[in-house]
C-alpha cells in the first residue's frame, strides 16, 4: 500500500471518529485548521512513545501502543484541567511489521480518542527501522483557568488520584491488573476538569514517578513538600514502586486548606498524602523526617 | 547532565528567543498555554526528521538538523499563508553523541525560529538509539483566510516560487549551492503570507517532489493539470530532479486568470508553469501532451 492510500484510509477512520466543531479542516491539507472560541485558552503538549523505551513489540499489541501514545499526551491535558480538542499523530514504522499493524495502532488510538472526544486532525507518516510515535494534543480551558505547576503555597495539602506503583509493578511482574494498567494507562481527563472547577492551587500528572515529579512541582512553586501519611498503593506494589515508579498517569495536586476536596472524583479515589512546606532549598521532599532521594525516571541520568 | 538540567538550559535559550505575546506559558509546565485572538484561525502541522531518512550525522551538522527540523514544519505554515506563532520540539538522541550536540541542534533551530518570529514553547526529550525529531508548528491567519489545497479551478494558472530540483541535485552531488540548499532549506513564510493577501485559489509546499505534490493538489481540487512551459530549474539540476526531486520547500499555487500575480514575491522569482484542467481522472498531470508518471518521494512505495 502506498503512502497516499494509507493516508486516505486514515482520513476515513478519522472522519468516522469524534469531530470537534472548532476543527474546521482535518487530514488532507498542509495543516489542520482550528477556529478558536473567544473565551478559551488553548493548551498544547507533545510526547514520544519509542520502541524499546516505552514499549516492546513482543509484549504490546499495536492497539495498546496506539492507546498509550495518545494516553500520555491526554494525561498532560488532564494535568492542566483541559478538555481535549484534537490530536496530531506522527508515526514511523519499519517495513517488517505485519500488514494491518498501522491500522490496529490507529484503531487503538481512536478508541481512546472517541472516549475523550478528541479529533484526529492530522500528523505525519514515515518509514524507520523502529517504531516511533509522537502525539500532539490540544485542549481548551476557560480563559485564565488552566491548572499550573507553580501555584502551590506552603500550608497547601498535597493529594493524588487513584493508586501509585501499578505501572512499575506491572512492568516488573508482567501479569495481572498491574500489567494491564501498564499497557493501557488511563488519562484522568474527567478528574482534571473537576479539579479545575474546584479551584486547586497546582497540578501535574505523574509520568516519571512521584519523587521526581513532586520535586518538579515544588521547584516550579519554589517550595518543598512533606509526605506525612501512607501512600495509596496499588495492590502488590512496593513502597519503592509507589514512590519512584513511572507511568502511573495519576494526577498530583495541591489545594489550600480552605478547599474542600472530595474523597472521590468521577468515581476515582483521592488521597491526601502530605503538605507543601516552606524551605530554603526548593524541591526538597521529606518522608518520615528525612529527605527523600529523587529516583524517578530520568532519560538522561 | 540530567534531563532536568538540560530542560532548564533549553528553557533559558527559549526565553532569550522570540516570544509571541499570545503564548502565555512556555516551557516548564505539563502543557504550553496559548491565548488566541478572536479574529484568527490557527493552523497546525507536524513533521518528522529522522536519522538516515532526512539527514545523516556524517554530513549534517547538529545546527543544520535543527534548522531543517523547524524548516519542514514552517514550510507547511507558509503553504497555508500563515504567520508562525510557536513550535513544540520532540527530540530523541543517542547517548553516544558528543557533548554540545543537543545545544547546537537547538541553536540551529532557534536561529531559524528568530528569523520567522516563532516561539519555542515546549516539547519532549528522550534517549533513543537514533536521532529523531518531530516539530509541531502553530501559525495564525485571519479568520477564513487560510490557503488550502482544494480551491484550484479548471482554467486557473499554476505557479511555483523559486527554482526546482536544487535539493535533489544537492543530495546527488554533495557540493555547491545545491548541497547547501539541501541542508538548509528556506521556508517561504513571507511569500505564503503575500499569496494569502493576493487571494490565490490553492497552495501547498513542495516537499515530496512536483509530480507527487501537484497530483495531491489536483486530487484535493478534483481536477488535473497541464505543465505547458519550461520549469524554473535550479543551476545544474536535471529535468527529472525538478519534476520528481523532494525537499525543495518551494510553494506551488494556483490563481484565477483574473488575479495579477507579480513576477517576484519578497525578492523571490515566481514562475507560471501550467494550467489547471478539467479531467475525468482527477490527479492526472500532462507534460508535452503525455501523462506525467508520478515519481516523487513516497515513504511507503
Amino acid at each position: 500500500m502506498q503512502e497516499t492510500q494509507i493516508v486516505a484510509k486514515l482520513r476515513r477512520l478519522a472522519e468516522a471518529g469524534h469531530r470537534d466543531r472548532s476543527v474546521i479542516k482535518g487530514i488532507g491539507d498542509d495543516c489542520a485548521i482550528l477556529r478558536p472560541r473567544a473565551s478559551e485558552d488553548l493548551v498544547f503538549t507533545t510526547d514520544f512513545v519509542l520502541e524499546g523505551r516505552h514499549f516492546a513489540l513482543e509484549t504490546h499489541s499495536a492497539a495498546e501502543i496506539g492507546h498509550k501514545a495518545l494516553a500520555r499526551s491526554l494525561s498532560d491535558l488532564a494535568a492542566m484541567g483541559a478538555q481535549p480538542v484534537f490530536c496530531l499523530v506522527s508515526l514511523a514504522v519499519p517495513a517488517t511489521l505485519k500488514a494491518g499493524w498501522i491500522d490496529s495502532f490507529y484503531k487503538g488510538l481512536l478508541a481512546l480518542a472517541a472516549k475523550h472526544e478528541t479529533t484526529l486532525a492530522g500528523g505525519d507518516l514515515a518509514r524507520f527501522d523502529k517504531v516511533v510515535a509522537d502525539v500532539i494534543c490540544c485542549g481548551r480551558v476557560p480563559r485564565g483557568k488552566a491548572l499550573v505547576r507553580h501555584g502551590a503555597k506552603p500550608g497547601d495539602n498535597l493529594y493524588v488520584t487513584g493508586e501509585l506503583g501499578a505501572s512499575a509493578h506491572g512492568l516488573a511482574t508482567k501479569r495481572g491488573a498491574a500489567w494491564r494498567r501498564h499497557r493501557r494507562p488511563e488519562p484522568r481527563i474527567a478528574q482534571g476538569m473537576a479539579l479545575r472547577k474546584l479551584g486547586v492551587s497546582a497540578a501535574m500528572d505523574l509520568s516519571d514517578g512521584l519523587s521526581l515529579d513532586l520535586r518538579r512541582l515544588c521547584l516550579e512553586s519554589k517550595s518543598g513538600a512533606m509526605l506525612d501519611t501512607d501512600l495509596p498503593m496499588a495492590p502488590g506494589a512496593t513502597e519503592d514502586e509507589a514512590l519512584h515508579g513511572g507511568e502511573d498517569y495519576e494526577l498530583l495536586f495541591t489545594a489550600s486548606p480552605k478547599t474542600r476536596v472530595p474523597a472521590t472524583l468521577d468515581g476515582l479515589r483521592v488521597t491526601r498524602i502530605g503538605t507543601i512546606i516552606k524551605t530554603g532549598r526548593p524541591g526538597t521532599i521529606r518522608l518520615r523526617g528525612r529527605p527523600l532521594p529523587v529516583m524517578g525516571f530520568d532519560h538522561f541520568a
